[in-house]
């Protein structure tokens, strides 16, 4: 029986503090709207009116997914592994993204379906060579959905050890808006055809297929919504897994987390369904093109930061949203007040 | 009469490149959504496959109005100076965004109702101590009207001067939603109350005797949409003109602006009014709450990248989408393509 963490609140008296502070600084109150709210819960995680997000990291986690064998994404299962080779070398736009944010990357193997050499800068946290194809059966065993929450627990505490402000998710897996789809219509009990999207960019025939597949998963598995950990093993990823596993660990530990997009998310509301607890240490960074998104961060109630069109995952619209967050934080640690600066406040 | 520069056109066999570059970038093709036409956007101004946005320079122009005697602003007209001063001392919310974003600030007195001493670094561009109020006649004369254009040209050529790869713009002056919602109106022929908002933070009562000022304003002074001028000299103000000359001569220099929110769009549909050549080189921040900024937007036909919730105005929004901008040059830049990181392409 997976045992899990308790989670500390938020101080709710700091964030009265902050937003006093807030208030008093030579702008009229409110006038940075979310910038202003972020810094406020960022105080409140963090348990002091000077919060600080300098230690960043952008936790990538891999995995592949039997179920691509359906045909359900535009490229082929292998990318998955070039694409985590593409990361190790710095090429990918998580690299780029995470560089100008100053934010380490962390990529993770929860269960890509190749070896890669144990010199590289890679975390093996793999659970197998992929998951099984949920379309004929589990796509993986209780005790494996387990483990994928241990792990990410794990990893948490160590970037936790190694000293970090702030983490953001991250996620690479070919097939993998697939799972996300299924586990969001499971837990939201919206029809699969309203939270299943093009992905990587599949046409309105493959998206059919898609739908089909995904309908064909739910049916084959019958996944029990009240049951976290059972929608995670039947319908659901490695790497989906880890994410919630993480948030939860980080939750723990009182470092906030930004969610990135549609996978990150659905991982975001695994771990609030295992854990309502976790969801004050949430920020969701951006609404992903893909359609399920909206869906899954109003099931948890999160207002997303960005809106640029994004549907890459890998935590690039996570490094994107740091400059906002950082930018909330030096509002309120950096700005003069009405009395420092000698500006008359309201008449 | 006004001599206005000649807007050379952006370099659209650069667009077309850049869009081939993004294609073979290692992610599928649009899916980092509005990064990648912002990149090209860049590419085509710049004239370059490899845009630079290292140098960056926020403008902010204060000036006063002589219209907030009729009572329009939540706070004291003397707020405009203080916050200046706030500027020059690095106090503000733009100071510390700026910073954040690694950009100069200049700030630009364009008719503050003070004096500010020689030895402070403001540059002092100032036509008069505030405009006239404009709910008894004209705001100024169409001659200053016209020497805020040129003054906000002479500030583009000074910053180029500097060196400068992109610019954005801030505005300060207690009231100037009033002449921005007057000039929205009368451009875009919608009604006073449907553009006039909150400013600052005033009540629904203050709103309302707004909305009935600025409707006195456009009665008494009978500005001609079709004459922009003519507009701005009846029922404008002195930064407005200002920061419309300003991306004016940036477009002319082939620099980018960053345009911020509901004052720096209504200069920027001003200057679009004036030379509609100098679009292409606009980049509109963010969306403020002020409800006449949805509108000046529309009219221009730009997209803002954020929304915020922001209503500060200093050039904030534009600091902040500094970021955003700078990620999708790193993007173009640095990213790998398919052949070089050994990844398939779609299968």
């Amino acid at each position: 029986m997976l045992q899990l963490p308790v989670i500390p609140p938020p101080n709710y008296i700091i964030a009265e503090e902050a937003r006093v502070r807030q208030n008093r600084l030579t702008k009229p109150a409110g006038s940075l709207g979310r910038l202003e709210d972020l810094s406020i819960q960022l105080a409140s995680i963090q348990g002091t009116l000077h919060p600080d997000v300098s230690r960043k990291s952008v936790i990538v986690m891999a995995a592949d997914h039997g179920v691509a064998r359906e045909g359900v994404s535009a490229y082929p299962a292998d990318v998955t592994r070039q694409m985590v080779m593409n990361f190790l070398q710095g090429g990918a736009a998580i690299n780029v993204l995470a560089r100008q944010a100053g934010a380490r990357i962390c990529v993770v193997d929860m269960g890509v379906a190749a070896d890669f050499p144990e010199s590289l800068p890679i975390i093996n946290a793999r659970i197998d060579h992929g998951t099984r194809n949920m379309a004929e059966g589990p796509a993986m065993t209780r005790l494996q959905a387990e483990e994928t929450i241990l792990r990410g627990m794990e990893i948490a505490e160590r970037e936790f050890s190694r000293g970090v402000d702030i983490l953001a998710t991250g996620d690479m897996g070919i097939g993998n808006t697939t799972p996300s789809s299924a586990m969001t219509a499971v837990f939201t009990g919206l029809p699969v055809e309203q939270v299943t999207g093009r992905g990587t960019g599949i046409d309105d025939r493959g998206l059919a297929a898609k739908v089909a597949v995904i309908q064909k998963t739910i049916r084959v598995n019958r996944p029990d919504h009240k049951d976290p950990l059972d929608v995670l093993a039947k319908v659901g990823g490695f790497e989906i897994g880890g994410l919630a596993g993480l948030i939860i660990g980080s939750a723990a530990r009182r470092v906030p987390v930004v969610v990135d997009g549609f996978i990150s998310s659905t991982a975001a509301l695994l771990a609030c369904e295992m854990l309502p607890d976790v969801r004050p240490y949430l920020i969701a960074a951006h609404c992903s093109v893909e359609i399920g998104h909206r869906a899954v961060l109003d099931k948890i109630g999160l207002e997303p930061l960005l809106d640029l069109r994004l549907r890459l995952g890998e935590g690039t619209g996570a490094a994107l949203a740091f400059h906002i967050i950082e930018a909330s934080v030096r509002i309120l640690n950096e700005m003069a007040t009405f009395e420092d600066a000698g500006v008359s406040d309201r008449s």
